[in-house]
């Protein structure tokens, strides 16, 4: 693809002085996601892996749990002018037998558009959607220590941060700490789709062995994220919301937050931090 | 409404020592925006303002341009099982000429949904929507050293931020750098359409003499905002995308990035940052 970064002239200011050069950012472009053909969403989103974040993103919404549910992934090409691919529009195409939504609905709805909309609501819209129950997955269990370890190797394994600053970063790290994938997208969900979308395509869901790890704060969506691919463990840098919480200890997935140095908040899960051996050893 | 941040109980590890105590988070709630009784977007958001972030959602995308547009803004009640209101659904009911946005499409899509969507949609959809064309607006021209010393002063009159650390904030300022208004959310977007729709109820569109500055990066959504309700400059604490970017070369917005200490990049509208003036003073 090549367009994960472009090249821009910028004007420098450092203490009074001027300078012009060129200054590499972080792309952004729409990608359409078209499920059988009809238009489902639109997202602003760092081009490449762009099936995978598709597919991820049709994860997320339950529609698709396994490669058997995906009969193919394609660019729509076309309608412009001249016939050409803008590479921006992806249509997925399920099997007979995937149930579909009705893409009358907004994105994001996560319940009924009742009066009743609540958080609450949409904790029971994940809980009742969730293919993989977090409470029957295999107790995966780490140390304090080894969450510690994982924000250094993240940053170790970021390509395009340090360039344009512009990216926010997910990993999939296995429970004895390696890293087993990390995306970085404009947009922090997109970078957590391409995760699960990439899983799902190499038929590894659910991700009931794997902590993700986020550069950023832990907001409800990217919980649901979590909860909807069967990740038992969310960890990120910065602060969880309230709703991200309560939807954690709604589904029974760990939520860390604050993973600082040797730093951090457990909000949800605790039962696979093992704080016990950490506090002897301590 | 009081709800703006809430209380949960953390496990706190602090170099292997283990401690549980009441942590402050930031609260995150849907919100429904319907227009004219119908359903137009959900956003998850940080409770509060929600009369302001429906009516600047709608100058963003371009359905309101003034107080004259509006005819009420209410709180929906009715469809829980007790009847109560849950204060997360809105309904923004128009004048009777306002033109409406065909609500079959989906939030965000700025063009059609062609396959020859890209990044030049976005920005051609923008530049022809804005009601109030960056060019005409009166020649604002601030000093670096002024620049410069807004983050500070964002700092200083964040409320929330510093107990939770979850928040986003965005502020406007004059042209001699004072302070007009603050908004914080979970969502920088929210934050930025909560200070629109306030100028807005105040009668204060056009933001044509204002400078809006965001705590975080700015996306192509941020700058859209920023044109839309006709701000003339956007600073951002972090990285600008490619794609604000050219809006902002495209609609006449100045857009500063990596707006840290004395320094800063300028990578559009240039013109109305007085680098000569400081460059002789330096």
């Amino acid at each position: 693809m090549g367009r994960v970064t472009e090249r821009r002239k910028v004007l420098r200011i450092r203490d009074g002085a001027v300078s012009s050069r060129p200054d590499t950012l972080v792309a952004e472009e729409p990608l359409e996601i078209r499920l059988n053909g009809k238009p489902l969403a639109i997202t602003m989103r760092t081009p490449g892996d762009d099936f995978a974040l598709a597919a991820g993103f049709l994860v997320s919404e339950g529609v698709l749990g396994g490669q058997q549910d995906l009969r193919n992934i394609v660019y729509c090409a076309g309608a412009t002018a001249d016939g050409s691919n803008t590479y921006n529009v992806v249509d997925v195409q399920t099997a007979p037998d995937v149930v579909l939504p009705d893409i009358t609905l907004e994105r994001n709805v996560y319940t009924t558009s009742s009066c009743g909309l609540c958080g609450k609501a949409s904790l029971d819209a994940v809980r009742t959607t969730a293919r993989w129950p977090l409470a029957d997955t295999p107790q995966v269990r780490v140390t304090p220590e080894l969450l510690a370890s994982l924000p250094d190797r993240l940053r170790a394994a970021q390509r395009v941060f340090d360039r344009t600053g512009g990216l926010h970063a997910a990993a999939l790290f296995s429970e004895e700490g390696e890293l087993l994938d990390v995306r970085e997208d404009v947009g922090r969900h997109n970078a957590v789709d391409k995760l699960v979308g990439r899983a799902l395509q190499n038929g590894g869901l659910p991700l009931s062995r794997a902590i993700l790890l986020v550069s950023g704060r832990a907001s409800f969506e990217l919980a649901q994220k979590a909860v909807m691919a069967g990740i038992p463990m969310l960890a990120a840098v910065s602060a969880p919301s309230s709703l991200a919480v309560d939807l954690a200890a709604e589904t029974g997935l760990t939520l860390v937050g604050f993973l600082r140095g040797s730093s951090m908040n457990v909000y949800a899960g605790e039962d696979r931090i093992a704080v016990r051996a950490a506090a002897a050893q301590g």
